[in-house]
C-alpha cells in the first residue's frame, strides 16, 4: 500500500491503512509530514519513485489535479502494471482525462470521491465511492473497506467525482441555510450552541426524509399529496416571512436575494404548483 | 378545543385533539372543509363566533396574518378571558403586534411555530414551538403535545416565530442544495429516487453532526481543528470543482452564482481561516 499526499486527509488514510496491519509506504513532496507515521510503523519513500514502485496499488490525495499531474507525470511509466486509486477531489472530465493518461502508461485506475472529514476516516460512517477500473474495486475492496464503507458507483471514470460534488454541493446549500438560521437567532442573543444542538440539527435531519419523495417527483413527474407536503401558496408566505424577518432583524444577503426570493416566486408561478421539486428546474438552465 | 382555520394543516391539528379523545369545535371561512372532521366528531360552528365562544381554547392556522386579522377582529371582545394560541406562520414582528391586540381584547396569547407537514402532525417527530404566555403554555402543554412535542422557547411573543423562520431557512438551504445536486447527478440520467435514498438523505444526516460545532465557533469564536474540518484551502477546490463541473454538465444558475461562488471567495480570504463559520458572516449584513 503506498499513500500519495500527506496533507490531514492523506495522513488520515494512511494511519487507517497502519491501523489495518497495512505495510503503508508514504511520500509527500514537502517533507516532515510523514513523522507521525512513520512512528506509527509506515515507510517513508526517499523519492516518488520509491513511492509508486514500492506497492502494487497507489492511492493519491492531493489538493487537485494540477498538483497531481506535476508529481506523477515525471514517474508516469513506473505505473504500469500497478492500479492507480485517485481520491484528489475533482471534477467528472479530470477523472476522466486522467484515466485516459493512466491507462496511456499501463495503469489501470479507479477514481474516489471520500465523503468525510479527516477524523471519520477508518469508521464505517466515512463513505468513499469510487468509479472506474471494477477488477480494482473488487480486489482491492476489502483493504478499501479500512478507509470507510467503500462503494462502487460505475464504470465511467467520472461517476465518483459526480455524485461527490453533488453530495458536496448538497451540504454546502444545508450549511448556508443552517448559517442563515444562526445569522437570524444570533439576533436575540441566543446560545447559538444550544439551538444547533438540540433544535437545528435534529429539524435537518428529519427534513432529509422529503428529499426521496422530491428525486421521485422528478423521476415520475408526479406531485405531493396535500399532506406531505406543504402546498405552494403556504411556502410562498413562509418564504416572504423569512425575508420580512431577516429584513428587520438586519440579515440578509447571499440567501435572501438570491435564492428565497427566486425560490417565492417560483412556488408562486402556477405552472409550478409541483411544490419544491420545481426547485431543481430552478437550478437547471432554462434552455435545457 | 377550538380549531379556526381548515387547511390541509388546519385539518390535521383538529384531526390530532379528536383522535386525543378532545371535543373539538372547528370553523372555516369557505365551506365544506369540516366535512370528514365532523365524521369523526367535531362540532362545526356555524359562525365565528360560535367557534370562539365555544372553548377556553382558541387554536388558529390560517394562511396568514392579513387573513387571521380580517377574520378574528370583528370577533375580537368575545376572546376576552380565552387563550389564543396562533400557529399561523408569520414574522416575529406580526406575533408581538397580535399579542398587544389580544391583550387589548383581554384574551392571553402564546404563538407557535409548527415544525412539520401535515401528515407528521399527532407524531412526536412533529415539533411546535412556542413562545408568549408562560401560563397558558403551562395549563395546556398536555393537550398541545397531541399535535406534536411542545416545546416552550421564551417569554417573547415572536421568539417562536424567529426560530421558526430560521429552522425553515435552514431547510430551504437544505433543499436548495439537494435540488442542485440532483439536478448534477439528473444529468447523467440516473436513478434520482435511488441515489436520493441510499447517498444523498444519509449523507445530509451525516453533516449535520457539524452544526453544533459551526455554531460553537460563532459563539466562542473558535476554529475547527484540522481533522473535524476540511482545510479552507481543499473547500476553495472542492467549490471550484462545483462550480466547474456544474457549468460542464450545463446546470448552473441560483446556487452557483450566488452562493457558491462568494463563498469559494469567502474561504479563499486569508481573514476567514475559521472555515465554514464564517459563512454566517457572509449572511450578515457588513454593517453589522
Amino acid at each position: 500500500m503506498t499513500v500519495i499526499g500527506l496533507g490531514a486527509m492523506g495522513k488520515a488514510l494512511a494511519a487507517a491503512f497502519l491501523a489495518a496491519g497495512h505495510p503503508t509506504t508514504v511520500w509527500n513532496r514537502s517533507a516532515g509530514k510523514a513523522d507521525s507515521l512513520v512512528a506509527d510503523g509506515a515507510i517513508q519513500a526517499a523519492t516518488i519513485t520509491e513511492a509508486v514502485t514500492a506497492s502494487p496499488i497507489v492511492v493519491v490525495c492531493l489538493l487537485d489535479y494540477p498538483v497531481l499531474h506535476e508529481i506523477l507525470e515525471p514517474v508516469g511509466d513506473t505505473l504500469a502494471g500497478r492500479a492507480l486509486v485517485n481520491l484528489t477531489n475533482g471534477t467528472p472530465d479530470q477523472a476522466r482525462e486522467t484515466a485516459g493518461w493512466a491507462r496511456g502508461r499501463g495503469a489501470d485506475y479507479l477514481d474516489g470521491g471520500i465523503m468525510a472529514v479527516p477524523a471519520m476516516i477508518g469508521r464505517p460512517e466515512a463513505r468513499v465511492l469510487y468509479s472506474g477500473s471494477r477488477p480494482v474495486f473488487d480486489q482491492y475492496e476489502g483493504t478499501l473497506n479500512r478507509l470507510g464503507t467503500a462503494r462502487y458507483v460505475g464504470a465511467d471514470h467520472g461517476l465518483a467525482s459526480l455524485y461527490d460534488l453533488a453530495l458536496l454541493s448538497a451540504m454546502y446549500g444545508q450549511f448556508a441555510g443552517a448559517s442563515h438560521a444562526l445569522a437570524l437567532v444570533r439576533t436575540e442573543k441566543a446560545d447559538l450552541t444550544e439551538f444547533a444542538s438540540s433544535l437545528l440539527a435534529p429539524w435537518l435531519t428529519a427534513t432529509t426524509v422529503a428529499l426521496p419523495l422530491l428525486a421521485e417527483q422528478n423521476d415520475t413527474g408526479t406531485q405531493a399529496g396535500e399532506e406531505s407536503a406543504s402546498p405552494p401558496d403556504m411556502q410562498a408566505v413562509a418564504i416572504a416571512n423569512i425575508v420580512t424577518a431577516s429584513n428587520a432583524q438586519n440579515v440578509d444577503k447571499a440567501l435572501l436575494s438570491h435564492l428565497f426570493v427566486p425560490l417565492r416566486d417560483l412556488i408562486g408561478r402556477p405552472a409550478h404548483d409541483r411544490d419544491l421539486a420545481g426547485m431543481v428546474d430552478l437550478i437547471k438552465k432554462p434552455q435545457e
